[in-house]
Order: C-alpha cells, then structure tokens, then sequence
C-alpha cells in the first residue's frame, strides 16, 4: 500500500479514538485516603470487537479469572479498574467483589454486567474495600476526554502515566490509542502490568486476536522490572468500527498497517513501563541478533535484562561487560563463545569470543545515559529480538523492602 | 545397617581425609598488592577416583573446559585453584594459561599435568597476571593442615570460609570433608561456586560420580543468591581410598551411609554460601511440600529464593506473603491457588488458597530472624524440595554496581 502514515496524535489518550469514554475517581483503596485517583472506567458506546490476553501466572487474580470467562461468552463495551489492591489470593469471596465491581459499572453505563470487564492492581491477599469502591464509582463522570485521568487512576509506585494515541492513515482512517501502568506499588507488591488499547477502527475479530498476540510477544512481554510474572498482568485492546472503514482481516495491506500501527502503541508503552520500573534510573535496551531461532534471540535477550549482575553493572556505570555474555550463556539459547560479539552503544568489547582492545570511559559514558544500548550478535542464524528493562537500584531495595508506610 | 554414625570433626577441613595435603600464597591476582591468600593447591598422596560437576553455563571458562577434558582422560590427583580472576572468556589466551597453570602444580608436586584440574574465579574477560602466578605457585607448601589455608585462597567476597569434615562410622570408618566458596567478589562479579570435597574412603567411580549428581541436585543446585549462573562453577570429589575400606560400590549399606555424609557436607556448604551471599543479612530456607513432581518442588523453591520480590520482603520484614505464592505460580510447577497453604516459621497465612487471620507482628519477627523457614504446601502430590537462598540489601546493588574500586 503506498501513501500510508502514522502518525502521533499530540496529548493523545486512550479515549481520542472515535466513541470511548472514561472517568476516574477517588476511593481511597490504598488506605483509606482519597488523595488520588484510583478507580476508573473505561467504556466504548458502539459494540467493539475486543482481544485480549492474561497473565500466565498460574495464581490468577479474580479479575483475571472473571475476565477470561466473560470473553468467553461475548464481547464487552467497558472496563472498569483500580490501582491500590489487586483483589488476588482473596477466596470466593474476592470472586464475588469482582463480579459486584462489574455490576457497579454496568449501572452507572446502562449495560448488562456480562459487558464489563474488571482490572485490579495493588497488594496481594487483602480483601478490596467494597464501601468505599461502591461510593466512588458512583462519582465517576465519563467524558470522551476522562482517558488521561483513567491512566492517573492506574498508577501504583509509576512516576508518569503512560499514554499514546496514532492517527493510521490508509485506505482509510482511524486512530488506536492506549494506556499503560507499570510496575510496583507505594505498598510495594508484584510488578503489575495493565494496558488497554482502544481504536476506532473495524476489526475483524480473530485476526483482531492474532495481531495482539503477535505484538505482545514483540512489546510488553519483552519487559522486565523484576523478573516476577504478576498474577493480574492484563492486555485489552476494543475496536469500535466508528471509522466506518469495511472490517480490517489478515493478509491483507490493511491488516499489516494496523499491525504496524499497534506495534508502535505496545512498543511505546512497553518502553515507558521499562523506563519508569522501580527505582529505575535507566531504560537498557537489549538487542540479540543473529540467534539460532527467534525463541533464541528472545530468551537471550530478556535474560540480560533480567540479570541482577548486568542491571547493578549499568547502574553503576560499570563496563563489566562479562556479565552480558554470561548471561546470555545461561538463557538456554544456543551460545557459542567463539561466534559470539557483544557491542555496547557503537563500541565492539567482545568480537568473535576474544575481548577487544576498547576505551573503558566510553563504555562508562554509554552506561551513564538515559537510554542504554546493548548489543549481542550471536552469528549462528538469522533470528532477532528486542527486550527492555531498567537498571536495579537501592531505591529499588528501598520501595520493596517496605510495607504499609 | 545398625550403629551407623555420623559425627563432625572439630576444625575438620578438606585436608582432614587421610592423605590429602594443600597449602596457599599470595599472588596478588586481583590487583597486585600480595595482601591476601589468592591460589592453592589440593593434593591427595594416593591416586584418587575424581567425580565432579561444572557449571551448565554455555559459556564456560579455560578452567571448565580443561578440566572436563582431562576428567575424560583419567582420574587426578591435585587441584589447583586462584581466586582474583576467573580466567572466562579470554579466547586462546586463557585455555594456554589454564594449561600452564596445571602445569606449574605439577612441576612442584612431581606429577603429570594432565593429573592436575584448575580453578579460577573472579573478574571475567581479563588475562591471568601469569607472571605473577608463576611466582606465588613456587611459594605454595603443601602440608596435611593445609586445607584451612586453602578454604581461605579461594575467598572472593566472601566473608567467611566454609569447611566442614564429618567421620563416619559404619562397616568401617572414614572421614569426608570440604570447602567451598560462594558468590561475589571485590571487583563484583559472577556469584561463582567452588566446592572441593575429599574422603579417605574407597569408592568405586561410577558410584562416586551417580552419588555427587544426586546429592549436588538437592543442595548446590538448590542455592541462588542472585539468580546468574557463573561460568566456572566447579564441584570436585576425590576418593583415595586410604581407609582400605572395600571399596564402596551402589546400592549397599555403605553407599546409602556415604550419600548421607556427602548430602550432610553439601547441604553445611550449600547453606553457608547462601547465608554468605553477597549483602545478605539472612538466610532464606524455602521448603515445598505436596508437589506433583519432584521437579515441580524443586521449580517452585528456587522460584521463590529467586524472586527480587521475596527477598526485598524478607530483608524489610515485610509480611507480604502474597508474592511467596506468586514467585511459585511462575514457576512453571503445578499450582492450584485453591489447594495452597502457606506457612510462615509456624504461622499459616495461608490455607487453601484462602488468607488466614494472624498476627503481623509476629510474620514480621519470624522475618527477621537470621533464618527464615516458609514453607508451602501444595496439596497434588507427594513430593518435596528445599531451596537456600538470601534477602536482597542495598549493600547488594553497592558490591555489584562498583567496578574496579
């Protein structure tokens, strides 16, 4: 297809795609204190074709639970979601909370509670305080311009909110848009990740499935805080067809547009996640090219960033670039030492095995950026991967070695 | 077997078994001040019958490759190990240093250099100072109390050395010893493991070597202090038979007694290292009950020892048990929230899957004691596993993000 664009809508949120709504308000989850935004809605008034995907955490949130089986059954026109308490390892009767939850927002909208969908983040095995969620979402006012208070009201331990809106420009027009929230908490609890996309274009919902499965894996499922899988981690993408446009299917120029298009979203958002971990200083940016097969270059790539000793390393702006390589070589991607480069920024430390002659302050300097560019060439294939994570630091220690204060 | 006993040796160490010899000096391997004990040697007499482990890594060090290439070819009889320097990914030029090395031990010891394995630990991606090694190798005297020395030799960031020696009494008696060192050093870097353990008794190889695998299985291996695996972990056994006992062949009596002395000396070094762990302040032991498969159980408590989450929990006191139950169901284990308990030194926080009413206070002081039993138990089947692992501390991202200072 010639003459495509995309292009970023400014100030753009999850509500600038034609026909959602959102609005937030304060409940006081955390403890008690309604001093910020943590309940919100999201809400599309034409039917959507919705994707999803969930944690793969064997401990599942109810949230998740419940969403899965609603997703089952149907489509959905809303989400309702609250940072503070993630309604997990909370029993049955967390399943009921969950349930009244989306029953609270089907009464504010008019819709049946089979079409909402519920999202929890927060602390782990404490019941949601349901009087004050019950007072709160009656405040909540939806409003085409709420999505920038929606991603305020998701925000745990985030510094910024996280949001994106494109303007896809084809054989057609739409926008796709979405929201974010990263990891951690104030009560510091699993790295839990949300993000609801929303476009208005028509979207034919198999290949609406497929293509969120395929970005995922390409975007928030290359991130890593952490290393521990959260049991809410939840994607949601709605597509409203307000753009009028005939349903976009695979195969077609229409559909890697919009695949593109969707990419940039979850590459944006994935990389502010990473950027805004807990007590992070740094994004690292870990690039495996040359992998066997790209589960290889995956696994390769997101051990390193996963790795204790490479993220303490970066943060001290320390050229051990030793632990690059090791990490890699215990990944369980095919590592062959002899083949193998490391390159950090444009300054090649490791050529073919042998350590390179290379000028420690430079590596030092690239370390001491904002953005941290690693580079692996394995040389035994084609297969590349991309994965993001943060530096690790005593402020880290400091957020999750504390409770309740 | 009746009146079997097992019963440690005041101040034993690995030179405690009959016929073994070791002794230390200082090169100064690490930056050139000859401050502190960096290389030895181990020497047994007798020929030895040799098992041994290495580390998985892809990545493997001069050292590993070597040694697993000579082990091949025949027994040995002498170790000789450095701390300072890891001797990894040096290309050509490490493999003909780790040649030399073994082959200046057995220049003093008057044996061959294919009897001689190396060791080396430390900085990676940098060449042995040789010189300096050359030198100190010609200063090292060997003597039956030497093994203290040498615990001593391969310290990096350890703070203690960690020696054992257990005499065991059955059909004959014998004594079995070791030392091992674990993760860290003063030019931060892999937490790498050595352990060299001896005997007097007899063994018959096989046996040895099916004895060390299992044994290293349920103790070095269940041993994380930050989740790397380095590239020179090194485990050695050497058996030389001057007990003249028959030599110990499988499924005797006798076997059954010697894997428990050598699970007893394993499990002593493995839990010293973690406890040892680079910025510990406490060591962590996680023991998983009712699991589907051994696997499953082994799975779920080095999960949970890994998780960044639990061990800044651990080292703030923080009674945030949820992210022990969440650490197990990323595992990939069997984990069925609803079958779950949790039980915290002997407070249960959780059972079946539902959040018991307890006492903060008192998850709060089990969490800082100097050791931290949680237990989880998982209700599918019947198998167990134990995990050692330590709390994560400022003082961690401080050792391992300062390069060379």
């Amino acid at each position: 297809m010639k003459n495509t664009k995309i292009a970023p809508v400014k100030q753009g949120t999850v509500t600038t795609p034609r026909g959602f709504h959102a609005g937030a308000a304060k409940a006081g989850i955390r403890n008690g204190t309604r001093s910020r935004l943590d309940i919100g809605i999201l809400y599309s008034g034409a039917p959507c074709t919705t994707a999803a995907m969930f944690t793969k955490n064997k401990v599942k949130s109810a949230p998740v639970l419940l969403d899965k089986q609603r997703l089952e059954e149907g489509d959905v026109l809303a989400i309702i979601t609250n940072s503070g308490n993630a309604n997990d390892s909370t029993g049955q009767q967390g399943m009921a909370d969950a349930v009244e939850m989306t029953a609270l927002a089907a009464k504010i909208l008019g819709i049946s509670p089979e079409e909402v969908l519920v999202a929890s983040t927060g602390i782990i095995g404490k019941r949601l305080p349901m009087p004050a969620i019950r007072r709160a979402v009656r405040e909540i006012a939806l409003s085409p311009e709420g999505g920038h208070d929606l991603a305020r009201a998701i925000m745990t331990t985030d510094r910024v909110p996280k949001e994106i809106a494109l303007s896809v420009h084809g054989e057609f027009t739409y926008t796709i848009a979405g929201i974010a929230k990263g990891s951690g908490m104030i009560h510091p609890n699993m790295g839990t990740m949300f993000a609801f996309i929303t476009t208005d274009a028509a979207v034919e919902k198999s290949f609406l499935q497929a293509a969120l499965q395929q970005v995922v894996q390409d975007t928030f499922n290359m991130v890593s805080v952490d290393g521990d899988t959260s049991p809410s981690d939840t994607v949601v993408l709605m597509a409203n067809g307000l753009a009028k446009n005939k349903p976009i299917v695979a195969k077609t120029p229409a559909a890697r547009l919009f695949k593109q298009a969707l990419q940039q979203v979850c590459t944006f958002l994935a990389k502010e996640i990473a950027r805004d971990g807990e007590g992070a200083t740094k994004l690292i940016e870990v690039k495996v090219e040359g992998a066997r097969t790209k589960e290889d270059a995956r696994r390769a790539a997101r051990t390193v960033t996963t790795s204790s000793l490479v993220k303490t390393a970066v943060h001290g702006a320390d050229p051990n670039w030793g632990r690059i390589l090791v990490a890699a070589g215990r990944s369980g991607a095919e590592v062959v030492e002899s083949q193998t480069d490391i390159i950090i920024g444009d300054i090649n430390v490791l050529k073919s095995g042998t350590p390179q002659a290379y000028d420690e302050a430079e590596v030092i300097s690239v370390f001491q950026q904002p953005e941290v560019p690693i580079k692996i060439v394995l040389n035994l294939g084609k297969a590349s991967a991309v994965a993001w994570g943060c530096d690790l630091s005593k402020e880290y220690v400091t957020i999750n070695s504390q409770y309740m204060t």
